[in-house]
């Protein structure tokens, strides 16, 4: 029992004013790289993967996640509907939209990519999910690979005849990737011998190509300890030998059995058992973290653009619900003989709604800005511009994979509890949605792991020039809403919210300049929090300003514009305000829990 | 693949200090319906508890959320584990524990009774959900039924020759009692003849005894409209005729299936198809919503403890995993040559932990507060005493309700967290335990509910009394804080609290009595969670006093208490200074979902 009209995933009103109000994506086509595009390019694209995601993936969404995959004599097979849909998804033009026509791509700017990304990943994440990790694998392959592996492994990746995977992850290492123990040993024909074995590797089997390839980290025979002996391997599941393909070697041990994404499956995997398995070098020897951490940054944007989709279409589905489910009175009406009214007219249910309205299209709207830095850093002519729109990437990355993942999570929730009793059951949407989501505060770097990088690197980086960037970048936002006639006391909070976050991050940074690196860092969690409602209300006074832009044209959708005022208002209200609370805790040191030996618990 | 050292439920060394030295349970058996008892039978009774949990239930859980109900042939076949367990728990004593010696009870406090829960309710929450509604089925029957109902129904159900269920729920009315539409036509033998259906019946059938009682709501021909129109009726699925029991045309129409709580069903009931369901009156006539809701506040007593129950096994499982669990080094260690450290000294991971320790033994001890009152309000000697102890339970329960419901399930979120990605598989439980905790913001009167019945009606009952009450309580907490040297900013943040709070109710009373009721109800969700942080202060308070005074006096067990310390710490720094902006927030009547239209969204 889904509700009665059909979920459209994401609002098509909102994604079109993100990109086309908020941003304005067709000025990317001034760009030399994206000439060739235009709005009517991008909305060809949207057009067919809004209807793709509508009536072939999201209907097969509940069937994936009832029926996951199995684990027989050694291989997985994925739910059969796969072998309809990957070929779909293939069609659609998705593993090289960004990519140049060098490897057959149509060179889409990666705003555009993302909002496709986002139907897709809300429409059937599991099903996508083949795609994203196939478009990580090949890019790594197009970026450091040798041209024999690009003709040979990425070329087939891009055709959609074989699936990727990125296979970082050891049982004995989790996190700490500078204990990857995986071996590789040369061997006299060039390529390495792999041994070792890997875990929650996602995608690692299937049964609707032929081979998968797998994007390995492993440590040469001699190299040194830690992160600086890491290399990097493409390891085919099945390899060339004589003109033939041939089983290379690796086994699947084991599948996990995961709470959500249940139509892709997650694997140990066993590299080299019977002494045979081969890899190909990728990139230099021991620079292999810093290799795939280029398309580990890319993973997480697409992590946070995940986070953002899946509390999407549970939002969607509890509006949908809450405007249709009819209970209770307006409070103070008592006369019964009156009908009951829909939940939606309740204060808490708007609330619930409203913030969920706040994370999904805040969220969305973040990593759009995070993926047009990406444009500019991969496409703008001039270096410097490049270079600017990197470091904002690079500070923006951690926040745009965290923020949708922790409070999509919640978002999800009261989705589920907007359903009443009936949200706890599994013959409604929302529970399996919130399932879902809690993945991503774990894959592609943990939560903690995204705390540390945010202020232990990102903030700091460059001697504090991103957080510099960011603030001019912020700046031009409020200047904007000004201009529109935003409510002045958003902007003012805007603005007085950065400093406090500059002078945050220099006392810090001071800290750990003076070697005081584990005070410096005791309240990564609080700052990734402060920091995340301080861009999310960047990026709700750009809607804000757009909103009043759109008022202020005249004509019909005023409706639209006034809920982005109210979802602008709710968060300037309930979320900035918390700001100083979180900065205290940081600046002061609080030492509750660094205090707390572990026998005390 | 459970943790190596066995999970303890609860910490019993807590669990003894919140009896006997935060409160003094010995103290209550100074009161004469306690008179029988000691800290000897308390024990007596708490050893057994802790044995059966630990030894029986525990190890029943995972296979009974692996196995749920079935439904086949109109009937429900639950998990056969329960024909060995229901016996075992009723040998226990558990469904007359709380109950007088005249109806075959042991009469002791719920204050010890409510800890002998929490173990039960970690150990496997389905299999003591059949005991906690039994006993709300047979305590209701006891309070307000017929001598001939008390010897043929309640004595069964406390004998456990039958089980019982509450039955408020309807598909059309959810939250909405006044809606309630099942029909009682009046019979000439005394009963009447009940048509009607009703959604979400927690163990509305089963097979493990030969019947089951469903206390039920129902409108008799002719009543008022509303919830002033309800009486309350026994319906068993059996009922007695010439001799015999026979069917009562009680069908189950369908199970729910719920995503946890997976040990019991959750049905469907349909009375009457067949025009041949009897009931017999509870109460008075259209005075069954007042009967009910004296159970219902026990109920909701009992879902926060089951909040506390599900979060605390949990966070046991999660530390246990921490402590064990290497990986990574500590920041700024770089010799990869050592180990890697347990990840507990991380942190990220101790703040994970902290925060679910101030969670589960905050939350605890505002359960056994809650409880204590009950105690109070039932058995002390004079009637103020009583009044007065009245009055501050009903003004906690909403609180003892929610706020483990909220934050437990942020608390098992942590618990998965510190998993890592093996906390997202089914081979580990803290998943199942994450599905178990979220009904608890559903069931009982939703979280929304419970915020408009705080505002709306507690805070400002007998004209602030209960208030009042409230606050002479935590003055005394903090007059015992003082005199054991806690920290004093504790006890002035405190005290501010307290003021803040109350002149804010002031406030938002003043708003209601001029009629402006929904802006005084708007941020009930906001007002609940300030209350929630503020309540729960006052019981890191009182156990931070008992961990000074324990320090004070020497000896071994210093560990315990510093623990104790550094959670009160972390509640005082981390959560204590939110209040004043959700105080804002429900003082300046932000308007942002109120004025946001359905058709904005």
């Amino acid at each position: 029992m889904t509700s009665a009209r059909a979920n459209p995933l994401l609002s098509d009103r909102d994604t079109d004013f993100q990109l086309y109000e908020v941003l304005d994506a067709a000025s990317l086509c001034a760009l030399p790289d994206f000439a060739e595009h235009s709005r009517e390019t991008f909305e060809l694209v949207l057009g067919n993967v809004r209807r793709f995601s509508r009536e072939v993936l999201f209907p097969t969404y509940r069937m994936m996640d009832a029926e996951p995959p199995s684990f027989r004599d050694g291989r997985v097979h994925v739910n059969p509907l796969m072998r309809r849909l990957y070929p779909g998804l293939v069609e659609l033009g998705l593993l090289t939209a960004t990519r140049p026509p060098e490897v057959g791509g149509q060179q889409l700017p990666l705003t555009v990519a993302s909002v496709a990304s986002a139907y897709l990943m809300a429409a059937n994440l599991s099903a996508y999910g083949y795609v994203g990790l196939t478009i990580g694998a090949a890019h790594l392959l197009e970026v450091f690979g040798s041209p024999w592996l690009r003709e040979e492994f990425m070329a087939r990746l891009y055709r959609g005849e074989w699936t990727g995977t990125m296979a970082l992850t050891e049982p004995q290492a989790g996190s700490s990737l500078a204990d990857v123990k995986t071996r590789a040993t040369p061997a006299p024909d060039g390529t390495y011998r792999i041994t070792g074995s890997k875990i929650f590797i996602s995608g690692a089997d299937q049964d609707f190509t032929e081979n998968v390839v797998h994007l390995t980290l492993a440590r040469i025979d001699g190299a040194p300890p830690g992160t600086r002996g890491i290399s990097l391997f493409a390891v085919p599941t099945r390899r060339p030998e004589g003109g033939r393909w041939v089983d290379n070697d690796v086994q699947v041990a084991g599948v996990i059995h995961k709470i959500g994404w249940k139509g892709i499956p997650s694997c140990v995997l066993s590299y080299g058992e019977a002494g045979d398995c081969r890899g190909w070098l990728v990139g230099p020897e021991n620079r292999g973290l810093a290799c795939m951490f280029q398309m580990m940054n890319e993973a997480r944007i697409m992590v946070g653009l995940n986070g953002v989709s899946t509390a999407s279409v549970a939002y969607h589905e509890a509006l949908e619900y809450a405007r249709s489910r009819p209970q209770g009175r307006p409070a103070g009406a008592k006369d019964l003989s009156q009908p009951q009214t829909a939940i939606i007219e309740h204060a808490d249910v708007r609330r619930m709604l409203l913030r969920q309205k706040a994370i999904v299209e805040g969220g969305l709207s973040l990593l759009l800005a995070a993926s047009w830095q990406a444009d500019l850093a991969g496409h703008a002519p001039e270096e410097e511009a490049r270079r600017r729109a990197g470091l904002l990437l690079d500070l923006l990355t951690p926040v745009a994979k965290t923020f949708p993942a922790e409070k999509g999570y919640e978002a999800n929730a009261l989705a589920l509890q907007v359903h009443g009793g009936y949200g706890y059951s599994s013959e409604y949407l929302p529970e399996a949605w919130l399932r879902d989501q809690k993945l991503n505060s774990i894959h592609e770097g943990t939560t903690g792991i995204q705390g540390l990088d945010l202020l232990g690197r990102k903030v700091v980086a460059a001697g504090g020039e991103a957080l510099r960037i960011f603030s001019e970048e912020v700046a031009a936002t409020v200047a904007r809403a000004r201009r529109a006639g935003v409510e002045p006391g958003w902007c003012t909070a805007m603005e007085r919210t950065v400093e406090v976050v500059g002078e945050l991050t220099l006392a810090l940074g001071s800290m750990g300049m003076a070697g005081e690196v584990e005070q410096m860092l005791r309240h990564s969690a609080d700052f990734m929090e402060l920091f995340s409602i301080t861009a999310v209300a960047w990026r709700w006074l750009a809607q804000a300003a757009a909103a009043r832009e759109g008022l202020a044209r005249g004509g019909a959708g005023r409706d639209f514009y006034e809920g982005k005022l109210c979802a602008a208002q709710y968060w300037f209200s309930v979320e900035v305000p918390r700001v100083p609370h979180l900065v205290e805790l940081c600046r002061s040191g609080e030492d509750s829990y660094t205090r707390m030996h572990p026998e005390w618990f």
